[in-house]
């Protein structure tokens, strides 16, 4: 973590914290049912421990984005929404809460007076109703480089996505995310960032 | 712990956070072999998941003590105790770093920049030497609130404190820990407060 | 855990196992979204580190019983009980599986070609439908010794017990469950036996 | 855990647990002070635990080697290895205990009735006086399969191996470890098991 701080500082990435559900054999991937104000508090603490150990590096923490199954139930749950918002907001207000596109995050985090930033997702299906599909199901994880740098572009510059039934999705890309746990991330973010700069698009740091 | 802090943020007692090994069924009173670098980052994540937890209730940390065995082994290992002390300068410069009175931990503290607190222990015993009788060992938690309250006034207004060997060991009590543990540790409080204040010494919080 | 299991021995205890979800900061208690195969999984490696306990002790486990939100789930989701009568059944098949009367895991239990043991709740409020009423609302859990040795007696002898609706709800009180994390449970214990006994009951230990 | 035993279930490889202190960030690597009586607790859980897992595969265990900074201190500490033989022979009198060659664990393990394995390393550094060469230190991990093969008939056949300073060092080569965390570890155990066939020499399963 030290080192990925340190990297990140090194090359001016800005640095968020992803708290998750204490499920470390499942990476904070499966649901679990906490009380709003046990999320509550599971949050600042994760916030806490990275803003600890992004001080240590001389960096300060400019967005949080929750993490996994967490990420999902509020996306979609204002009460689990409104308690990442307010632990946010409580540590540290001038954080960026990052959320769905049109999800409670969104909304909670504009209640708890933060600036927030619409998230879509360039290498993930998404089903008709604006979800993501479920990883582990077909055509949920995009790989083909040339594909998803399309669909960034058409987030950005249309403001729509195609679901997987055809239909467009109207999403907000004020940041686009890409899974870092495949081969193929890094070859994902330069195909991205080459499609949106030839369209005309000026990227800018979280941080900024 | 928010409710902890809550209570301290009323009561205005400083908060301080107490790093300790990662030995969950041991808590943390198990020595483990841990590089200095391993140390350096388990303390910095630990000071800034608390100081996390004291932001979002408005409250800021004022000191650092290590917690069970690697307060004892940092007492005695320069690599260690340099490793506490850089850790919480790096995450906070304003901090203080409490340690065992002569300890290299107070060395260590005052090297890295940092104020220092030399803490003396009215409810342990003390070996000749100066360290502390293990727990487990006959007289090394002491209960009687009058002997313990005795220990205190001796140890602030003469700098001394009675071995188990009888002989007498310098000690610089800027800071008297009371283990909360036990159902009297209250007690123990009022009682040494009362013979302190009896002794026209007073006492400051360690946030002033 | 190994005191637990001597003592049990030295008073001819039957000892049954209670894997729960791996959630150490909420005891299990509240629900997690896993995989049939994951909870196989769990279930296969909680019963075996008690049997192990057991076996060092010279004794053998008699039952297993899922402990908390693992317990809930599965007495209502066929899917969940079949991974815990499966997962039993795969470590030792002379084992007893013991499940809320009338729920999911009992019919699992047969199917796995387990002896089951259908439980009962003296000191827990039911509803309408026979779930338990969730901890923490108003009835969910009783003290008061005469009325849970009334309902013990009630069960076994009418198979029987009053919801908080005021019906009488069916029940099949092969073994009757009290929580021993209160100071009452000795008591509620000895007021059930003598309740039992005085009705002309007898009772018989899992083991057996 | 459950697809590694199935797998040494199809192709009859003999199962052995391999209990560890309890440091998950420092996978077991790291020393911790335990009481021969903790030791002994976490050695029964984690036999037992494996044990179920291997019993739900229709697989039993055949033996027992301690993990990490476990073995390299009970190798050195009659206290510790007898905590380990003492657990081991409770939960399944049985199992092999497998040891270091010439160490306090294959003495504690006969004291405590178990039959023993004498353990050599073909792929790590020994130093002058028997023990393994620290992990980090130069020469401690050997990659050659000519070398590690060459190493590992010398054990067998006349009973000695090659430490850093030269000396030969006496072993008894019952059983031969070679890491599995390395990317050559199979062609590492292909080589030494040719090499020993090339010798005369007879393999046979921990099992048999």
């Amino acid at each position: 973590m030290r080192e990925t701080v340190r990297l990140a500082v090194q090359y001016q990435v800005a640095i968020g914290a992803h708290p998750g559900f204490p499920d470390l054999s499942g990476f904070g991937r499966r649901s679990m049912q906490l009380s709003p104000r046990e999320i509550e508090d599971l949050v600042v603490y994760q916030i806490g421990a990275l803003a600890g150990i992004a001080a240590a590096q001389g960096a300060r923490l400019s967005h949080v984005k929750a993490h996994g199954a967490l990420y999902n139930m509020a996306s979609r749950d204002p009460a689990l929404a409104g308690a990442i918002a307010r632990a946010t907001a409580a540590v540290d207000s001038s954080l960026v809460l990052v959320g769905l596109s049109g999800s409670a995050l969104i909304d909670a985090g504009r209640q708890a007076g933060l600036r927030t930033a619409s998230e879509a997702f360039a290498d993930r299906g998404y089903a008709g109703d604006g979800s993501l599909l479920p990883r582990g199901s077909p055509g949920a994880l995009l790989a083909d480089s040339e594909q998803v740098a399309k669909r960034a572009v058409g987030m950005v510059r249309r403001g729509v996505i195609a679901a997987d039934d055809g239909r467009e999705i109207e999403v907000r890309a004020e940041t686009i995310c890409i899974h870092g746990d495949g081969p193929q991330a890094a070859g994902l973010a330069r195909a991205i960032r080459a499609a949106l700069e030839d369209a005309g698009i000026t990227l800018s740091s979280m941080a900024a």
